[in-house]
């Protein structure tokens, strides 16, 4: 592996004993860094920790060991004004440490971390929408900078917001020799013979910040992994036991968590890490949930063995269930077993490779995207094509379907603020958005030749005006149809309307269409039945 | 309501003040009745219960009383030979009453409660395979003798073998008034207006009592719904308050526990009782569980908001999602969620009302039953038609659907005796049996001309030979192909197997096929790559 990049703050470092910044904005680092002991082991029985106060805001943060006998406590200031803060340590030289900084307002594009909307949607912090559009960049932070930087630049200018990524490399031969050969690791030591997994490496995890750093910099979420089965008993990285794991979680959370962009996904995978049962994960997710001060979002991405998402300390559901795509209803069922927001973070990918993971046609897998979202949750992008392995390294794209997201994209965001809900769900199959105002209705590989316009009674009203766009959802198309439908009560059916002159909508019999529904103008309130929705 | 019958055991009560039988078969009721005290409220305050031993096996049941000063124990021995039984009370005229009778072994339709098996199907508890073909019948106990004699005699000719049906009535005009007007009621009063619900109304069970014995008699599981919403504020029976369901619930499970053919259904589309939440169930949940002595199977009907069957008391799904089996998958997915059997009790219904739930035609009740089928799960039939509603009162069926429902369930019950389970089901979607040896392959509404003959890899060899019959599944045509089929590895791809010749099968053209392939000759075991089921 390429020498890691130095970070700013790093060489900052060399200006004093103790460092800490006068100013930061809100929900950025606030860094403070102190000199103490080297000696002995200072990953093993040092406590070190601060209580920031702004008013009636009080957090404790955990400080990490960055090497060469310096400390460091990393804080996210979520309001604006002066901070205070006093450390506490077991360690004279790191006890008792006073001080203060004023924090800014955000600048523009800096919303603070996401948060659950409205429990099956997400938002930052300052009430900004965050629809994910996420991507898999697993192996990114450990490639050389050419191909880094062409990460950073490919997803500038791609629709993808969120990314997820490895804390700690697979075992792959690439990594053991060659110009990739990985020489620091996350823990001290060379090889499988002389780990000590009792002492981390803090130079692996610069390069780490610096990924961590980049991306919130381009406004897109890190879905950092933080265990993976990838080892195939040659580092051993994912059997070193649930000592270790504890130790690794919170040097993780110590060292990560006042980055606003911070998903923790604790594992990817997690059931083909054989030594480890649901009551490890459990256990490693509680103790993220208490020593993470800002309560990023949690979750675990499963395997063949389904963890729990039900459990209290999971924000949000990491799903890899292919079928789950197939059609829009399926992750409509989800929200309703889990409560929580549906992110379907593997649906395969786009791609050539001889595993069938990674074979999908760009028309597969813009479906699937769009399946997800129609069924009111979420989807993540990979693309796996042998002559660019994007979800391994990064790089470059070259598949059809992220243009598509895009446009898939730019619809929801031109949406429902309220993000696109399953629309009288428990009957209907592929109809989003929000029930009399807007609906998103998702054909999929039906080749209509026409759709008769007739919408759910939910919310709806005698006299209801709306106008409606055909989107072909692979040529990218959106066309308005010159005419205003008017909906009336289908006679003799009390769960439908339709439009008064009974007109359909003609369709050219083609995959992958669309349309979009919109209010226009008011009709009158009829009052509703009062039946229960099952009925 | 008409007078209930009177069951033969009440009438031997007459004999004495002890009585008790000498024999019994195994898992048949054994009946102890004793005569106590009928001063004061005997269901408040008056413990009851007996222990039954036979050799290591010990089992505490509760006895419950039975009105005009008799009180009942009933016990379900699960072994042959002598069982000797003790009471406990903290009446002295139940106290310390001992006994003992010779338990038989069973006759031969007499094969024990089911028991979960195989983490997503079911058993007896003698071993034998038991396959939940339900129906629906909610009210049926509370009907007059001619039509509760009529359902009987159709489902003596029908394919079910289990029946869901409510425990205590929906509040319902024809109940109110007219030749069915209910004048016992399963609290002692006549009206809201009177109600004690600190006092059960003994002969309202006994005509429960009835029901149930007649099922067993049937050989048909009787799925009792404990509680349910349906009672619009006119009774309150499901507004009566939780210290009353806890008493309730310890009633019918005293009471009918012995039947070892209960299910206990703790409730009937569960959210909609609004004084009720999810935490008032795991209590109700946890006391049928601590007080059944015999762990019949557990679960809840839900509505709009479900429960987490992920629960341990749980121990099988009873879903109402309709979108579920719409395709096959999705039931696959439920069971990886949630590790257990998954029966979709409510799938809508056959019929002809106004209300959308019972307006599906046979065609697509067969074809919901299919899919749940082929994902690996159960289903359950209901029959709506507005000349004959069976889902209320029973009587007789004219659908179409339970013919087919019949054909169906001889298929399963000749194929494999694990059950269907789905197979390569990450990434196929309509196939289940047993990988390697038995394939149920089902098309649902697509209307194929042919199939080409391709399985999926897991279990397979070179050179394994199959048959295979066509099956119409409306038409209940079971057609086999006068040919053998041979297996290779198709080229180039890592995940399939193909006949050696790319034979296809020919199919008509028409909705609701599927094929039965069946192996007839071993091939030659190729090593199995050893990749994960997701790759």
């Amino acid at each position: 592996m390429k020498p890691f990049l130095l970070s700013v703050l790093s060489l900052l470092l060399l200006s004093g004993s103790v460092f800490s910044q006068n100013k930061v904005e809100k929900w950025d680092v606030f860094e403070l860094t102190l000199d103490g002991p080297s000696s002995g082991n200072p990953f093993i029985g040092t406590t070190f920790s601060a209580q920031f106060s702004n008013g009636d805001k009080v957090y404790e943060q955990e400080g990490y060991y960055d090497g060469n006998g310096v400390y460091k406590i990393r804080f996210m200031p979520d309001r604006e004004g002066t901070w205070t803060y006093v450390t506490s340590s077991n360690k004279k030289e790191l006890d008792s440490n006073k001080g203060s900084f004023e924090c800014s307002k955000p600048s523009e594009k800096n919303h603070g971390p996401v948060r659950v909307r409205a429990d099956y949607h997400f938002q930052y912090e300052d009430g900004t929408p965050f629809y994910p559009f996420g991507t898999t960049i697993y192996e990114w932070p450990f490639q050389d900078a050419r191909t880094k930087n062409q990460t950073i630049e490919t997803l500038r200018s791609s629709p993808f917001n969120k990314a997820r990524f490895l804390a700690v490399p697979p075992y792959k031969e690439r990594y053991v020799e060659g110009p990739l050969k990985i020489t620091v690791f996350p823990f001290e030591g060379t090889s499988r013979n002389n780990w000590d997994f009792s002492r981390f490496n803090p130079e692996y995890f610069k390069n780490l910040d610096e990924s961590v750093r980049q991306l919130r910099e381009l406004g897109i979420e890190a879905d950092l992994i933080l265990f993976r089965p990838y080892d195939k008993g040659k580092w051993g990285f994912d059997m070193a036991g649930q000592e270790v794991n504890r130790r690794f979680a919170r040097y993780m959370v110590a060292r990560y968590a006042a980055f606003r962009n911070i998903w923790w996904s604790l594992a990817n995978e997690n059931s083909f890490i054989k030594n480890m049962d649901d009551k490890d994960w459990d256990e490693l997710f509680q103790l993220v949930q208490e020593k993470d001060p800002y309560h990023h979002l949690r979750s675990i991405h499963n395997a063949d063995r389904i963890y729990d998402y039900t459990k209290p300390w999971v924000s949000h559901v990491s799903y890899q269930y292919y079928n789950v795509v197939k059609a829009p209803y399926p992750t409509a069922i989800l929200r309703d077993i889990y409560k929580k927001p549906i992110v379907n973070d593997e649906i395969n990918y786009e791609g050539d490779v001889e595993s069938r993971w990674g074979q999908l046609s760009g028309e597969e897998l813009t479906f699937r995207f769009w399946n997800a979202l129609i069924g009111g949750g979420y989807a993540t992008h990979g693309e796996s094509y042998k002559s660019s392995p994007w979800i391994s390294i990064g790089g470059r794209l070259i598949g059809s379907s992220p243009d598509r997201i895009a446009f898939l994209r730019k619809i929801v965001e031109t949406g429902p603020t309220t993000g696109l809900e399953p629309i009288d769900h428990f009957y209907e199959n592929n109809m989003a958005g929000k029930a009399g105002e807007y609906y998103l209705v998702y054909f999929g590989k039906d080749k209509l030749n026409k759709w008769d316009f007739v919408l759910p009674r939910r919310e709806l009203a005698a006299g209801v005006k709306f106008k409606v766009d055909v989107i072909d959802t692979w040529n990218m198309t959106i066309t308005p149809l010159n005419k205003v439908f008017e909906v009336v009560p289908v006679p003799g059916n009390r769960y439908k309307f339709m439009d008064k002159n009974k007109s359909a909508i003609k369709l050219p019999a083609k995959p992958y269409m669309a349309l979009r529904i919109r209010k226009v103008g008011d009709g009158k309130k009829v009052q509703s039945d009062g039946r229960h929705e099952l009925e």
